[in-house]
């Protein structure tokens, strides 16, 4: 499984990711799932993949090919003249790496589901937020609906729902995006750290942040152990009132 | 869609289920999902259910009919021995409506997948909270594991995960299941109100609350802000930590 998580805040663009990938219990490795790229001061494009890990491993290589291999007037994410031209390449390797294997997966009886979120501010555009789909098409963050989440998105939605708006400050935005993570891994053991966390503040056009957090991160554990203290301080400031 | 939550607490039971269910998003429709039976200072049943209406349905209503139909020494919900008596008579009256429509509903490509939540005391043994499956098969709850939920149960799971443990009153369960509901309404749309409460304080066999919540409930809606507001308080107070 994997969890996934990316807010477009008035400040900028967060970013954060696991690195499980399982085929079965029985079958636990850990893969990067956070892919980004930079042309610091013009722009900064990060994204995270969910599904069928072949499948994205084959886009994000394409993505990367087609770079390595660009000729002047190459259309590629360093090239496209906005996050839109940057999106409709990701959604048009997307549909190529899915006619490929697709109709072979699934004579196999085995998925070929995965999405992505793209994301990221290119100079002259403004900082914004997509989710592809498996079929290549995509929808944007507004701000009625300024995150996206993907793979396993339950258990860490309500918080979302209640702390995060376009008005949130990115460092708490980052905030948010950790506990999210936290609630989903302590509720799923197939998603687990480390995670990848990335961070565009808006203007900027490069990472304030590009980084993984270890297994053994003193302050994620600090933020962990607050939030679940501070949880059961305002439960029990609820005694008061009885339904 | 359906959300329940029982829990087993060491001063008693406490089973919270919503009314909603939805055969399409374009279908919704309001039905109890509790279903109780006392004969108070001998003993208090309670039952809640999710999966096929006409499933669940049909065990209920056996359960009731045997319960109308009985000759002295019969086998009965109201005359069990204990609660273990109770639960397998559900699971018995589960396996015998399974074996009637599973294949006439496979057949059509419908699934005949149902879960109900067992729970009570009777006098003489111990409360006992049981979740049985659509094989007539169960488990029970334990100190380890003393809640179960069924139907959307993710929203909702890391809250109880947080707060509650044997040890936890019967009124802050009571709360924390409320809670538990409220964050899974608001993420999914298919989780509705009203709300159905009950709870059993241990050895009075009886129900001390047996009672819907309904719709525009002002202490319900009063602890569900006062919840969004503790929680964005308590994220606030976590600026000082940085990971």
């Amino acid at each position: 499984m994997t969890y996934c998580v990316g807010l477009r805040l008035n400040e900028g663009l967060v970013l954060l990711s696991d690195t499980r990938t399982n085929a079965g219990v029985d079958d636990i490795s850990t893969y990067r799932k956070m892919f980004t790229w930079a042309n610091p001061g013009e722009r900064a494009v990060a994204m995270m993949t969910a599904g069928n890990l072949a499948i994205t491993q084959a886009v994000i290589s394409k993505l990367q090919n087609d770079i390595d291999a660009a000729e002047p007037g190459s259309n590629t994410l360093m090239t496209a003249r906005n996050m839109f031209g940057v999106v409709e390449l990701v959604g048009a390797a997307m549909r190529e790496v899915q006619q490929r294997y697709g109709a072979g997966l699934a004579a196999m009886n085995e998925s070929s589901a995965a999405s992505i979120v793209v994301s990221g501010h290119v100079r002259g555009g403004r900082p914004r937020l997509f989710l592809v789909y498996a079929a290549g098409n995509f929808i944007e963050a507004s701000d009625d609906q300024c995150f996206f989440q993907i793979g396993e998105h339950k258990y860490g939605k309500p918080i979302l729902d209640r702390v995060v708006n376009p008005q949130t400050p990115l460092e708490e935005g980052v905030t948010a995006a950790l506990l999210s993570m936290d609630s989903t891994m302590r509720s799923n053991l197939t998603v687990g750290m480390p995670f990848d966390l990335a961070v565009i503040r808006a203007d900027t056009f490069a990472f304030e942040q590009n980084r993984r957090i270890e297994v053994d991160d003193p302050n994620f554990r600090d933020l962990s152990n607050a939030w679940s203290d501070a949880l059961r301080r305002a439960f029990a400031d609820l005694r008061t009132i009885r339904v």
